[in-house]
C-alpha cells in the first residue's frame, strides 16, 4: 500500500521505517524537503521525502505536532480527498510548563478539527495513545496491550486496523465514530503522568474485559 | 479501620459492603438518613447510616455524584481535618446527552476543587476510573488490571493503596501529587466510549510496562 506520512519528528520516521519494513511503499512528507535534508538527524532516515503539496498515497498518516497538523493537511490539499487519514497527533500544550494541558478537549478534538477541515478525507484516530517505540513494536512490551481506532467511516477504521496488524498489533479496539477521539486525546494527561513516574515512554494500556 | 463513605448511589453501598466484608467498620453518610431509609433500594443495604454532619472516621470516601461532592464535603465539615479523603467521584456532565462532557478538566480537576475546599484534608484520587463492580472485585476480570492513586500526601496515598489491597488489588500505581487527578478524571470520556462499545461496565485498563 502507498503510505504518506506527514511529519519529520520522532513519530513520522519511526512509523515510516516500520511500514516500509513490512512491505508498504512509504514517503515522508514535510513542508520544506531541502531544509529537512539539511538536518543532522535526517541522515539516518533512509526514506523518500517529498513536499506536502507533492504527496499522493492511498493512506496518509498525520504524525505532525498537533499545533501544526491543520496547516500540514491544508498544504497536502486535494490529494486527501477520499483517502484514509490516520491521525496520530496530540493536542498537547507545554507552553505553561508541566503538566501540559490540551489546546482542544472535552467538547471537541484535534481529529474532529482535521475532519472538519477536510470533510472529503476519512479521518481515523489511532496511535496517539502511546510513544512511537510502542506503535512500531507492540511485542516489545512484556505483555499484550491495546490500540484504539475511532472514525466516522467503517472501512477506513478497518484499513487502519489492518495497518496496525501489519506492525504486530493483535488487540485493536474499535471505538466507533470520531467523537471518541475526544476520549483518546483526553487520555494524554494520564499518559504524561505515567511517563513522568516511570521515567520512560515504553508502556501502554491493555483493555482488560 | 473506621471508614465513612459519602453517597448512597451504586458506588457508596458497593464499597461499604466490600470494606465491611474485609473487617473495616463502615458507615454510610447521606444528607437525610430518614429519606434514604425510605428508598426501596436501601432495604438491601445492610450498613449503618448517618447524616453527613454526624460522621467521624479515620478514612472518608467520596462516592457522591461529582456535582454534589463539594456540598457533601462541606456538610461533613471539620471531621475531615487531618483525615484521608479518597475521592472516587467524576466530573461527568450528561446534561447535553451522549457523549457526556466534564464540568471541570484540563487545568483543574474535581479532586483539586475538593482539596482546595478542605485544605486540612488529605485528598487522594482513587477508584474513579472504573465501575463499582470492578472496584470491589478486581479478580472478577479475566486478567490483572490497574488502579491509580494521586494525592499531595504520601502517607495518605499509602493508606489508600493499603485499602485497595484489602479488596484484592495487586497493581496500585502511584501517580504522585493531586494534579495527576486531572489525568484520572480526563480518562473518563474514553471509559464512557469503551463502555458504550462493550455494552457493559465490567472492564478496566492494565498498565503494561
Amino acid at each position: 500500500m502507498n503510505v504518506a506520512i506527514l511529519g519529520t519528528g520522532a513519530v513520522g520516521p519511526a512509523l515510516g521505517k516500520a511500514f516500509s519494513g513490512v512491505g508498504h511503499d512509504v514517503v515522508i512528507g514535510t513542508r520544506d524537503p531541502k531544509q529537512t535534508k539539511r538536518r543532522e538527524q535526517w541522515a539516518a532516515v533512509d526514506l523518500p521525502l517529498a513536499a506536502y503539496e507533492d504527496l499522493d498515497a492511498e493512506v496518509f498518516i498525520n504524525a505532525t505536532n498537533g499545533r501544526g497538523s491543520l496547516s500540514a493537511l491544508q498544504a497536502v490539499g486535494d490529494a486527501l480527498h477520499g483517502k484514509v487519514v490516520i491521525d496520530a497527533a496530540n493536542a498537547l500544550d507545554f507552553s505553561q510548563g508541566f503538566p501540559p494541558t490540551l489546546f482542544v478537549s472535552n467538547t471537541d478534538s484535534l481529529a474532529e478539527q482535521l475532519q472538519r477541515e477536510v470533510p472529503e478525507a476519512r479521518v481515523v484516530k489511532m496511535f496517539n495513545t502511546m510513544a512511537n517505540e510502542v506503535m512500531v513494536n507492540p511485542r516489545g512490551l512484556n505483555n499484550d496491550s491495546t490500540v484504539f481506532v475511532a472514525g466516522n467511516d467503517r472501512p477506513a477504521r478497518e484499513t487502519a486496523t489492518s495497518l496496525a496488524a501489519d506492525l504486530g498489533w493483535t488487540d485493536v479496539f474499535d471505538l466507533g465514530d470520531l467523537t471518541a477521539a475526544r476520549g483518546l486525546e483526553m487520555y494524554l494527561p494520564l499518559w504524561v503522568r505515567i511517563f513522568a513516574q516511570l521515567g520512560r515512554p515504553h508502556f501502554n494500556i491493555k483493555l482488560v474485559r
